[in-house]
């Protein structure tokens, strides 16, 4: 008797992936193993029921991957170090989930030996190159399925089929497609798919809780570029203080934006986020190391954070170059150590100041536009006179030129 | 009989210049030419006024120059095309307007054939060496004289000086240190010295006049990357166009951060600012860029404009090679064109959207997310396979890096 | 009656794009027009058989575009201005050569009104990409036909194919695959198929024809970074002195070298090529820019070159960032005049030195390592204080880094 | 009684250090501490004939530290990992040595509570800046004298200065200024004033043995980016393989040329230079990284090393940006193994290709324009119509940019 294939299906509970869930395993015989992957966007209460409909729709087995803390050590960790925001607006949270989804789900199909490995990506994303490479690349032995960009399905195919196969669960379409987890929360949907119009207030999964009477004052501190404690209070793992960050300034509706980039497609492409405790924690930290670094390590951290984040967005994470770049980010941050203070208001913080040890603003040489012992004017006019130098060769030899 | 000798003062108004106003006048026996160059900063009254006390003060001739235009054609605009914000933060108003009264003050001595040009800087700042090296480069033959950095003056003693020379005005000590011109408001002093201690309201020069329900939308229309229109008022010239959102925007306060950032002679400095008409026009321009320029474009158009921000901050606005990324910049703006819709609330602006005849997210090719017809899930598998070729080989051949 | 479809046919005259004559206008019952884009490599008597050869194989027309200064004036040209070597090694002939014949036959395609494009490429390499590109690009409505990399064919079955039909033609195997254009001769097969054996000599299409005693001193004479002359003889177009030095230079044998890189799919490829004119002007006007541009610029212009070749390489010739680029070469070059001698020996050239009115080293500044009058030894002082401050301060700060 | 102040004096035996050393212990009466670095420059008999003489100029002690492979395990080797050239030529082994040769003198002076460093610069070089900083940043407490700097000596003034102490040595001037060591050796004088002339053979200090006949195949082993063998013969430590392999190639003539660069006073420079072994294994070291690294890796690598070559040559080893780009080399060093065979010829090398375990070219992937069966012509069509979407896009969109 031939045994079944098995294949492993990252599973999320929503319709595409519920329809490749019943496909799979009715129409085709698999022996499905459906994995989510919890990168901070499910609840315990999320899990159970998920892991339910899971059963209900006829898989083998149902795993959930807690990936919180991985997630943050092998990628967030970065982004905050390198203070990446994409097109200067963006913390990739979404770019970031999947990538380290997809590494979880890869390491599990290998660890059962699994015959395939399917996911219920569209062939209009992003998502799907995410996924694609990085199974290709771990696994490349492992045969790589996608009905629903194979089949073309629409969404009302997708649920007919689900209802002839006696599926009960909420067809009702969303008005905003929402994707949570640790680093932010994505909004999509009606106004992001044109160029003009803004993401009302409703669309966002939080609520304004707060006045400006509310306005609260606290203390982010990080030891070599990590955040370890808010308000002196320490967690046991900086995942841990990046949710309890979200839990205080969510309420203020902090970290709103809309995102426009380049998709890895080819075409433009918006996109609403919220992500209060991301966009404190990357303005903080760079603030900090405003303070604590060198000229030079700002300017060239920068612009590898640039690389680093398009590569993340593009799939290529697996690249040894991200390796590389992770290396020299954490070089940097041995001096990131400090309190920040930030005030938080109704959409929107101020970051108040810092204090460090390693703050070399702080030293014995002296403040900015004071004058002191350890310089001279004579040694500004030499100064001056050198980097003039050869400007005023050019301009002596180009005399045009002026 | 021995003729004085002329020199060029750059002049505005303050204890400093004052000092020097008199002291090269009556204890050096110069020809002083007062010269004031207006970017923005000052008032008819305030130069009626200022020309006033320069005559009281014995200068030989009294000049403002009206550089508004100038600024922005020659520096401002640039700022624009590349959206530089100095570490992700600062417009660099202050780098900016000195550099190009530099070159204002330089072409006036050249013109009066002057002997020598004096500037009233101390020993400690940036703006000493953005005056020698412009002054050194574009009329290296005219001697550069600095009274306040030469004489290691305290102010007390320049006071006494100007008493003593029956000069009166207003000796208090102002507890911010000012400095206001097109491109935004510079505020420095107490607060700034420390690392940790933010402005008080007080510390800027506007004050927040609107509330929550004052809110505007209001859109500004860019033509070829410069702001030729607000709320369908058209300008003559895009400086008035900034002048203009100045005064919508400055009621709320809008702008307003402090600067921490590596000054020229080495030590970290931090600096206050308010720019609200600079903040909005950068990154409405910003926006619309992300909507009309390729990502190839949009990335290296960001890595050059770090290298503008820093060359233009560390006195090095003559170099060659700003003009070539001039050219650059001016070269990518063909297509950025369209309108930004803009809502001013206080303290803050939300950006809503764009209307662009280059938008590249309007086009036939279909939405992100929604799939279409000029690609197929084919393609993109395509893709996915052949970006992972590098990454499949570089870990098959090195199974121990995954 | 239905018409027939009209096929432009991307024609070499070698074995694949031969089997595309034939299968395209009997087998598919097109109307073939063959079109070869001249980018140097052929010479007349060349096109003279080409063209026979084509009519023989039963296409409807037959087209020799001559493209040698459209070449030149549109990409050997910034090639030159950014002294482009992909690697550090190769002039990228074979990456510039297809993308400009691709223009010119989208061209030519979009002007008879084709119905589709033909292009004999397999689905191995690099030029398939290439071509794909630039017609989905420039005429997105016409169709792209490629039998080779359709049908999977090999020679051999290309042969019998060929046979069948009554085509005679020398069906033997070249021992090296040569590529010749403007830019360069590119040369694969056997050793560049392993990692570790150099090409043999008589796998070059040219041989060594000098010895150590026929060594010649000639000058290349450049105006605004384009050469204009070679030993004080003029030419109407900068294509004929790449020519005419090719000739001088070839019979020395120099600019040989094998390039290892990143194929477009991914994978490491090696190829051979001879360049003797090509790397002697990019190493000449090299030199001549170090003696004429700021230090940034040359810094800049090394940073945008290398992705100005990468993008070419990668097929993305048609972004709007390489006009970008190049708007941005181009300003660099206005000082870029003055004449290089250079020594050819067999196997090598050597770069003597250069004389130009624009010799930033020639200046009244004195020379380096001699004292001169422009600046002193306590300017030298000043300016080592000053540029030691920040490191200072951090070392002070974080004394546990030294 | 007072005790005689502790001067450091770096010393290399020299006209100008000579002077120093009579200068400072004569007429100042300071306790000289001379100090030679050996960074692979002198042999053992030099530092007996260096010694003796300082003992006869009076100094109170003498000391040569033998920096060989601290310079190489600091410095060397991260010139090696990134391939750094300045402009594309020069080895920077000056630039290097004098920077390591700085931080042992200030350690030195360090150990001994030195009240004063003193070195023998003018005040028209770049070695002066490097000193001076190393030093200032170092020990910042310890004074810095420069005689020959400050006392504006010509070389006649310090001859008659000499002969007046009665000190006897050759005084007369070499044709060219020589300045050897672990890295290439420099040359100076006469020819490298102008900027057309070329160095004569003579000018340098080897000179050719060798003919073509004499050609030799060598094999140079790297683990992790170090040279670790030459020819199955292993070195304890890749200094001896550098200072092997120069006896192997020095005999060639290899690996001279002239560098035309930036100096830090801002004027154009030119130097001579031969290093036979550097040039060897920077191109044989690159030449194995195109074939273990990713292109990315490539990419950054060479971006990262043009700033990491300025800034050691600026002055500036001691920013920590320096140690994060050393991280950064380092960590991309792990595949970089194998072996690189090289044909020396006269005056010149080929590079004939690697063997290496890492070779991604060697990969089961199939050779480049080899079909295989790890993609398809469908996956390269795919590749294509994506990268080709966003160009399409951008020029449906502006049509008149075609």
């Amino acid at each position: 008797m031939n045994p079944m294939k098995k294949v492993v299906l990252a599973y999320s509970g929503g319709l595409d992936t519920s329809f490749c869930a019943v496909y799979l395993s009715k129409d085709k015989g698999y022996e499905v193993h459906a994995v989510t992957v919890n990168t901070g966007g499910f609840s315990a209460e999320d899990i159970v029921a998920i892991e339910k409909r899971a059963y209900e729709l006829g898989v083998h087995s149902y795993t959930c991957v807690d990936a919180v803390q991985t997630y943050y050590d092998t990628c967030v960790k970065y982004l905050i170090y390198g203070n990446v925001l994409k097109n200067n607006t963006y913390p990739l949270s979404v770019s970031a989930e999947r990538t380290i989804q997809a590494k979880s789900i890869a390491g599990y199909a290998k660890s059962i030996n699994a015959d395939a490995i399917a996911h219920g990506s569209t062939g209009a994303g992003n998502d799907q190159v995410r996924f694609d490479v990085i199974f290709s690349v771990m696994c490349p032995t492992i045969e790589i399925i996608t009905p629903i960009r194979d089949l073309k399905l629409s969404r009302e195919a997708e649920i007919d089929f689900l209802k002839a196969n006696k599926v009960e669960m909420n067809f009702d379409k969303a008005l905003y497609s929402i994707n949570k987890g640790l680093w932010g929360t994505s909004v999509g949907g009606k106004e992001t798919l044109t160029s003009n119009l803004s993401l009302p207030e409703a669309s966002f999964p939080s609520q304004l809780e707060k006045t400006e009477a509310d306005k609260t004052e606290i203390t982010l501190e990080f030891k070599q570029g990590e955040l370890v404690a808010v308000d002196n209070t320490s967690f046991s793992h900086p995942s841990e203080a990046i949710l309890y960050l979200e839990q205080l300034a969510t309420p203020f509706a902090i970290g709103r934006d809309i995102h426009v980039g380049d998709t890895i497609v080819g075409i433009k492409g918006r996109v609403g986020f919220e992500a209060a405790s991301a966009l404190i924690i990357l303005k903080a930290h760079h603030l900090l190391e405003k303070h604590t670094l060198s000229k030079f390590q700002l300017n060239l951290k920068s612009q590898l954070a640039d690389w680093y984040g398009t590569w993340l967005h593009e799939g290529l994470f697996l690249d040894p170059v991200m390796r590389d770049i992770e290396t020299f980010f954490a070089n940097t941050q041995s001096t990131v150590n400090g309190k920040v203070t930030v005030t938080l208001l109704p959409y929107r913080f101020v970051l108040n100041g810092i204090e460090s040890n390693n703050d070399l603003m702080a030293s014995k040489f002296g403040s900015y536009g004071e004058m002191n012992l350890t310089w001279s004017g004579e040694d500004v006019k030499g100064y001056s006179k050198i980097i003039s130098n050869s400007l005023a060769i050019y301009n002596q030899v180009n005399p045009d030129k002026l």
